[in-house]
Formats: structure tokens, sequence, C-alpha cells
């Protein structure tokens, strides 16, 4: 067995979410096009299309590199992605080799592009901003951002958001809601622009089961295929639905608590502010995970007896697209059989 | 020049701060074994050496074999390691490459590195808790875990500990006196069970001014090296001794903000209580960083008018620890000159 902390992914789960997922988009008729960021690995952007996938989304050019290199067709960078002459060359050797398209959020953003990328088969997406108040165009000035790629040269494929604001504690409805009402304006403000959407695309993990698919034409949910504890504590997904794990060795008992080898370096430290804490035990749902550190999370057990000095615990990360980004390796068990899986886009940023 | 976002080090404000901190051991007449897991590379380890450090700290074993691969011969695994038949092969074979030395915090842990490493020139340290509560034996209880390990055939050093609750407003000093008081103890426990202290070490980077240098032999602090939003923030150093930055470009001006291509992934998620937002802007100290996701990271500039589109932003990392542990390579500048040193044990949680 690898040494501890290492991301083990249960594959029977793993397998289950994806298939569910996939006949969920095919039930209510819209493309689904997952976000990989979340596993950064071939292998399973593989079994997303086997699975029914339309294509891929990514966040950056460097994944969008990783992905057509393992046999990957069709991918949207759905990032306003800043053009300059580095990532023109980049983007025009991916257009070469698959079908690209990316996002852009303001008339001058979407100008540059179609500087350099007008006279290629890139397409482009506008994105607007749907309540999550991150990037996006206001939708009522997504008419205005295609107009622009337009006039630069670029065909624009349609608009998009993210919902991100479904990662809060009554998130998941509302951010469904807004999403639809913003998609519905921006796709309008295209069409009172002489531009006809072809694809209207959103969706988040949190929210998929009330995303308004009379909207919507295309879903790109992530975290779907392994779930984690900020999922299980908005209860948008359920214990047994989490496929992955930070197994972890019990290293400490010092102050009564349980100390494991997991940490910030192996989980990722992100916190939402409805979290319990640090993560969650899979097999200890009243355990409270009170101290993070970079090599150590302490566990508060609330007086139940503690695993003992060296056995191994299930370590469930708050956030599970920042654990994959930790390690190079998905260690994957079905069967009884394990084998590794290469998380080969971790850390592509660029 | 590299794509956005990379970390980019500041060589001249690197060496400055590796000699501040260098001196004040010396002058102090104690010995300075720093924390690698800072910055994970061999090159920065070979300069911590140059400048008179004793030898490196390390997390793990992984971290300890990346560095005993690049020839540091004289390494603490500060760090109660659970031994088992793995990790005692990996341990063995270290210690006939370097001096060696591990944590224990535990009887039980003690007895178990003893039973596989009693025969090895592996030392032992007892880890105490100072008040973080993290790991640590309880300072009375140190001796009896020293004689744990002793009767398992372990040469024991000392005792150590990390001052963590230093990490937190007015906790510098507060810290340094807990680890005082914590570590004399320690070592009278250690008397006690009939074991001479040659070591006591302690130190962290926030508390290394309040340090009782009657008291510690051995100072272990780690972010001195390129100090991180943390440190600004607590006061404890300067915007100008910060010597790592996560260089980003800007890429969307949505709602009338700052939204620039760094974000968690290249950041880290650490957000202490303290902290103003999700780290800082070098150049823009009134900016507040108010919303973090994996690719993004939004500034707001209080009216202040926003860098253009295109145009680079140096963002300082809340954690620099969690930040170089996303990336393979850190982008060094001096006079001009632009050069790569690889982060060789980042990822190495084992």
């Amino acid at each position: 067995m690898p040494a501890t902390p290492y991301l083990r992914v249960d594959g029977a789960r793993l397998w289950r979410n994806i298939d569910r997922t996939a006949a969920r988009a095919a039930a209510a008729g819209v493309a689904l096009r997952p976000h990989v960021k979340t596993h950064k690995s071939p292998e399973i952007a593989r079994m997303q299309r086997r699975a029914g996938a339309a294509g891929i989304t990514v966040a950056t050019i460097g994944e969008a590199e990783v992905f057509v290199e393992h046999g990957c067709d069709d991918i949207l960078i759905a990032y306003p992605v800043w053009v300059d002459d580095a990532s023109a060359l980049r983007l025009r050797d991916l257009a070469g080799k698959a079908r690209l398209a990316i996002g852009v959020d303001s008339i001058q953003g979407a100008g540059r592009a179609g500087l350099f990328l007008g006279d290629t088969d890139v397409e482009a997406l506008v994105e607007v901003d749907s309540g999550q108040h991150r990037s996006g165009a206001a939708a009522g000035d997504a008419g205005a951002v295609a107009a622009a790629a337009q006039r630069a040269g670029l065909r624009v494929r349609g608009v998009f958001t993210f919902p991100g604001h479904s990662y809060a504690v009554d998130g998941p409805g509302r951010a469904a809601a807004d999403e639809a009402r913003t998609l519905r304006e921006a796709a309008g403000s295209l069409r009172a622009a002489g531009i006809e959407p072809t694809v209207i695309s959103g969706g988040s993990t949190p929210s998929l089961e009330h995303t308004d698919t009379d909207v919507v034409t295309e879903l790109r949910p992530g975290v779907y295929v392994f779930g984690d504890a900020q999922q299980w504590e908005l209860g948008t997904m359920q214990p047994d639905d989490i496929a992955l794990t930070c197994r972890s060795t019990v290293i400490s008992h010092a102050g009564g608590r349980l100390v494991l080898d997991a940490g910030s370096k192996a989980l990722g430290a992100d916190r939402a502010a409805f979290s319990s804490g640090f993560g969650r035990l899979l097999e200890h749902p009243d355990a409270r995970l009170v101290l993070l550190a970079e090599h150590h999370v302490v566990a508060d057990l609330g007086g139940a007896p503690l695993p003992p000095l060296g056995s191994q615990v299930d370590v469930v990360p708050n956030h599970v697209c920042s654990a994959v980004n930790l390690t190079d390796t998905l260690h994957v068990e079905e069967s009884g059989n394990l084998w590794a899986w290469s998380v080969a886009a971790r850390g592509r940023n660029d």
C-alpha cells in the first residue's frame, strides 16, 4: 500500500457518480460538459466521455494542453482568457488539434482575443455573472461583448455562467434561480445584437438538481465525480456517494484527541463559511476536524473511543479539487484491486 | 517570461532574510536548523547551510529523502513519526547517508520507533506541546517518553516544540513565553528521568524575536526566508522583506473590481482568523482580497484606479509554505537575471 497520507478513490462510487449525472443530463435533454479541474485525470475524462459527455471544460490553457495530448477533442476553457503573444500561439496550436472555445467577459478582452485568433476556428462564449461576483459581464452587456468578439472575427457560440454562490446554506436553489434568470437575459442580449446563441451553459454540483433545463442547453459540473465534505455538509451529496478520501495514519493522541498525518498539504486549506471544520471523517460522522496544519489534522471525537495509534482513517477533504491538485497520483480501489492514475494536469495553472 | 500565475522570488530579499536570521542566531549563541518545508528547494537549503545553519528540519520522511539526495547530511524530522515496516526501511536507508533524528510524542510511539530503529544511529527528540495543541506530549511527560525511547535503544537528543500559537494577534510574545516555560519543564522532566538533553529546540518565524535563547539551544523557523501576508499582517515581517509573490495577470474588471488569474490553486486557501482576506497585493497595500476561487482572486481597491486588463500584479500569499507546495518551479529574479529553481520536495507528504 502507498505511504499515508494518500488519496484513495472508490472506483465503484466514481462510476456510479459519473453514470448518475450523465443519466440526469440525458433525461433532461441537455449536454454534459464536465469540468475536469476536479480530477485533472485523462482516465476519468475518458470515462465521462464514454458515459455521454459532449466534451470537457477546463479552466486554463495548460489544462487544455494536457487533455488534448491525451486525446480530448472538444474543449471549453470556461475562463475569460487574456490573450497575448505567448498564449495566442498555444491556443492556435490547440485549435489545430481539437474543437476549442474560450470565455470572454469584456469588450476589450473579446476584441483582443479576436485580434489574435480571429482567423482560427476558436469560438467564444460570453461569461456572465449570475451572482457569485467573481468574473463575468453583466447579463445585459452580453450582447455588446458578443458583438465585439464577432466583429473581431470570432464565432460566438453562446453564453455561460458559474452559479458559484450555490456553495452556501440555502444556496443551491437560489443560485439555480439566479442562473436561469441571468442566462435568459444574456441570451436575449445576444439575440438583440443579432447573434443567436447555440449554447447556453451553466451548472454546478450543488445546484445541479435545481438547474432550469428549459433555459440551459449544457451543464458543466465538476465535483460530482468524487464529492467532498462541502457537498456532504450542503446535503447535495450523501456520505455514501463520496468517492475520494485521504487515507491517513493516526500518529498521536495528544491532548486526548485524534491527530492524523493528513494536513493542509494533502487536503487543502479550504474552509467555507458553512463548513463544520477542516473536512470530515468518513467513518466518524460526529467527529469535527478542529485544527489543520501542514502535516497534521486534529479531530475531536467528542469523547468517543479514539482509533489506535498507527491505524488508518479516511479523511474527506472540504474541497476535493484542491486536494487532488496537491498530488500526482490517485490510488483507485475497486473489488480489492488497487491501481494508480496520474493527476496529469496537476499544477497547470498557466 | 513564464506564463502567469507563477511564483517569483526576489533574490536579494531572500539572501537578506537568510543572512539576517543566521546572524540573529549566531549573536544569541544558538544553533539554527531551518525548516525547509517552506521552500522545499535544495538550492535554498544550501544557502542556509552556507550562512551557518547547523542542519535542516523537515516534516516528513519524503522530504528528508529529497534533501539527502541533494547532499544534506544532518536532518531532523520534527514530527512524531509512526514507524512501520515500510517507513523503518526508509529511515534506515536515510540513517546510512545522513545524521538523522526523529520526533516522538508518546511512550507507545517511542517504543515502536526503538523496536524498528534501536540498532541504528537514528536519534529521538521528544516533542512537547507548548500551547498550539496539535501534537506533542505534555511537558511533564517528556521524561517518561524519553525513557521509553532510551529503553528501546534510541539515543535521546533532547526536546522540541513548535509554538504555533504565535500565529495570532498578540501571539508572538505570548507563544514565546509559553515555549520557554514548556521547554524548561520538559528538559527538567528528562533530567529527572536521568537523561540530559543536549538539544532544546524551538522557534517559529512570528515569535523569533521573542524566543528565550537562555532556554532554547536551537531555532527551527521556516517562513522567514520568504515572508508572506500572515507575517505582514502580524507585523513580524515588513512588506519590503517579502521575497516571494505570485505574479498574476489582470483578466477582468467585472463589477468594478480587480480580477486576477491567481487563485487557490496557485496561492493556497489558507486564511487565518486574523487575515484581512486571501492574501495581499504588494504594490496596493490598501487593497483587500475579498474572494478566492481556484483560478480567480478578486481584489477590492476601495475606489482606487484599477490596473489595466492584461497588466501584471504581485500577490502576496497568506501562507507561503502552501503556495510553494503548489508549484514545481520558483522563478528567481535578481539584478535583472531570471532563473528557475526546482521545488524538489513538492508534494512529499509521505
